[in-house]
C-alpha cells in the first residue's frame, strides 16, 4: 500500500446525496484513533471522463489502483440512455472481483433475529451482470449470463481464504445448477475444486431458493456463503435486511494484489442529503473493514466497538434507527466511546 | 371442466416419496366434505415415454388438457445424463404460464412474523429456464435468458386479473432492470401496459435485492408480486420461510382456457416415505386453490378452515410442525373440524 511520510494514503470517493456528510465522520473518527490516514479524495464528475467514457475520471481510478486501498460513498448514476452504474464501473474496470459483506447482528438494535453473523462473498465481475443483452427479433430479448472458469476460481478462492482467516467453519456455494447445469455447474465445479484443498472446512452447496427459505427460518445455519453475482446481490440484500437494512452493513470489493475498495452499499438518500441526518454507520463500519484489510487490527477494534456499543445504549441513534440524534451528534457520541 | 356423470373430473398426480401418502389425505378430505371429484390417477414412468421423451407419460398429459385441471404431489427427477426436471415439463409442455403462490401465515404455529398475507406470481415457461446454454470456448459457458412480450404480457394479465378478482390492492412487479434493462426492461413494459388498465389497482416496480431486504423487514409491504421465472423462485421461497416453509404453502399453475394444475412443492421427503409421518398440509391447501379455481367455495373454504383450525388447536401436528400426529391422525382431526 502506497505510504506517504508514515502515514497510508487511501483514495476517498464522499459520493452524492448524504456521501458527504457519511465520509466525513469517517474523517473525524480516523482522526480521533489517530489513524494516520492521507486521504486521496475524488467526487465522481458531473461529465464524462473520454479517457474511461464514464462519469469517473481516469485519474480517481488511478488514485485507487495506486494507493491500493480506498473507500467510497454511494453514487448515483445519472440518468439517461446508456449510462452505466458507477458502482458496477469501479467495480469492473479496477477487476474488484470479490464482493464480501460480512451481516453482524448489532447487539441493542432489535430485528426479528438475534445474533446473526454471516458473510456473503459475490463475484463481482461476470454472470448476469455481462451488460450483454439484444433484441433476437420483435418481442423477444436475450440477456447473456457468462460464467468463466477464471472468475468462478479466483472468487472460491478467496472465499475459502476468507473463511479460513476469520476462523470460521462453513461455506456454502449457492446455486441454481438444477436448473443452470452449465454456468450454475462451472461454478460449482470451481468451489469443489477449492474445497478439497480446505479439508479443515465444511463445503456444501444449497440452491438459491431453497437458501432463501433456510436464511429467513434459521440463518444460523449458514457462515459464509460464496456465489455467481447477482445471487449474490439479492442474497446480500437480505441478509443486511435480517439484521437492520443495508445502512448498517459494510461491503468491500477485493481484487488482486490486495487491491480494496471498500463501500457503503445504501443510497444516495436525496431526501436527507445535507440535513445532517444521515447514519454514518455502513461508511464506518466499512472503513473497519478497510483497517482490518491492512492489517491495523487496533484502531478496526476501537472503532468497531465503539459503533456497536453507542448503538447498544440507544441514546445517540440517527432517524432511520428510531432515534433523533443528528450524523454529527453520533459522531461525537461514537469518539467519546472510543476505547471505553 | 370435464364432468362426469354430475362430478367432475380431475387429474391426480400423486407423485413419488410421500407423495402417495399426502394424496390419500386429499381423497379422504373430498370424500369426508362430499366433493365429487373423479381422479384420473397417474403415476409418472419408471421409463422414457417415446412419444413425449419424458418420464411423463402422454396419457398423463392428455388427461390434464381433457380434464383441465389436476392436482399433483412431488415427483423426484430420475438421475443420470439429460433428464429434465419432471415438474418442469408438466408446466413447460401443459403452456402453464402462470405460477401463483398465496402466502398465508398460519394463526397459531408461530413464526418470526405475524400476518403475512401475500402471493407471488411467477412467469413460469421461460427467463432463466430456457435451458439455453453452452459452452463458448473452454471454461467459458452461457446461458441464455428469454423474455418474450407474449409471456410477460399474459403473466401480467393474469397478475392484475388474480389481484382485482380477489379483492387485493397492489401489484408489485419484481426487476433488476438497472442491471438486465432490456430483457426486464420488456417484462416492467408489459406489466406497466397491463397496470393502466387497472387504474384502482396500485401498481409499483421494485428491485428484487431490496424487494428480498424489504421483505424479511416488512412482508406487510407487500400484496401481489409479479415477476419472472428465476425471481419468482426465489422470492416464492423466500416468502413461504416467512411462514414456516414450503409444507405449509399451495401453487398453483395457470395456462389458457382456465388450465391449472396444482401442486405441493416441497420435496419427495425419500427418509419418511412410507412412514406415515408427512405433512399433506401444502397438497391440501393446493386441493383448496384447485376447488377455489373450480368456483366450488363452500368445500373449499370448508376444507381451509379445518386446516388453520386443527394446527392452531396444536393437537394433531405432525413431526415437521413439532407435534407427534401422524400423517392419517392429521387427517382424521381434519375431518373432525371440518364444519365447526
Ligand atoms: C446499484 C446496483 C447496480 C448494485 C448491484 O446490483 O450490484 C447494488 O445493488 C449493490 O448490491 O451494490
Ligand atoms: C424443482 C425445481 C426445478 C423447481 C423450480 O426451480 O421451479 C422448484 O424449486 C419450484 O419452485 O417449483
Amino acid at each position: 500500500f502506497a505510504s506517504h511520510g508514515g502515514s497510508i494514503k487511501a483514495t476517498l470517493f464522499p459520493g452524492d446525496g448524504i456521501g458527504p456528510e457519511i465520509a466525513e465522520s469517517v474523517k473525524q473518527i480516523f482522526d480521533a484513533v489517530q489513524v494516520q490516514v492521507e486521504w486521496d479524495i475524488h467526487f465522481v464528475g458531473k461529465t464524462v471522463d473520454p479517457k474511461t467514457g464514464s462519469f469517473i475520471t481516469w485519474d480517481s481510478m488511478e488514485s485507487v489502483r495506486q494507493c491500493g486501498i480506498g473507500l467510497k460513498g454511494p453514487m448515483a448514476t445519472p440518468i439517461g440512455k446508456g449510462h452505466k452504474s458507477l458502482n458496477l464501473t469501479l467495480r469492473k474496470e479496477l477487476g474488484l472481483y470479490a464482493n464480501v459483506r460480512p451481516c453482524l447482528s448489532i447487539p441493542g438494535y432489535k430485528t426479528r433475529y438475534d445474533n446473526v453473523d454471516l458473510v456473503t462473498i459475490r463475484e463481482n465481475t461476470e454472470g448476469e451482470y455481462s451488460g450483454l443483452e439484444h433484441q433476437v427479433v420483435k418481442g423477444v430479448v436475450e440477456s447473456l449470463k457468462i460464467i468463466t472458469r477464471t472468475a468462478s476460481k479466483r472468487v472460491a478462492e478467496y472465499a475459502f481464504h476468507y473463511a479460513k482467516l476469520h476462523g470460521r467453519k462453513r461455506v456454502s456455494a449457492i446455486h441454481k445448477a438444477n436448473i443452470m447445469k452449465k454456468t450454475d455447474g462451472l461454478f460449482l465445479q470451481c468451489c469443489r475444486e477449492v474445497a478439497e484443498k480446505y479439508p479443515d472446512l465444511v463445503y456444501e452447496e444449497v440452491i438459491i431458493d431453497n437458501c432463501c427459505m433456510m436464511l429467513v427460518k434459521n440463518p444460523g445455519l449458514f457462515d459464509v456463503l460464496c456465489m455467481p453475482n447477482l445471487y449474490g446481490d439479492i442474497i446480500s440484500d437480505l441478509c443486511a435486511g435480517l439484521i437492520g437494512g443495508l445502512g448498517l452493513t459494510p461491503s468491500g470489493n477485493i481484487g488482486d494484489n490486495g487491491l480494496a475498495l471498500m463501500e457503503a452499499v445504501h443510497g444516495t438518500a436525496p431526501d436527507i442529503a445535507g440535513k445532517n441526518l444521515a447514519n454514518p454507520t455502513a461508511i464506518l463500519l466499512s472503513s473497519v473493514m478497510m483497517l482490518q484489510h491492512l492489517k491495523m487490527t487496533e484502531p478496526a477494534d476501537m472503532i468497531h466497538k465503539s459503533i456497536l456499543k453507542t448503538i447498544a445504549e440507544g441514546k445517540y441513534r440517527t432517524g432511520d434507527l428510531g432515534g433523533s440524534a443528528t450524523c454529527t451528534d453520533y459522531t461525537k457520541a461514537l469518539i467519546d466511546n472510543l476505547g471505553k
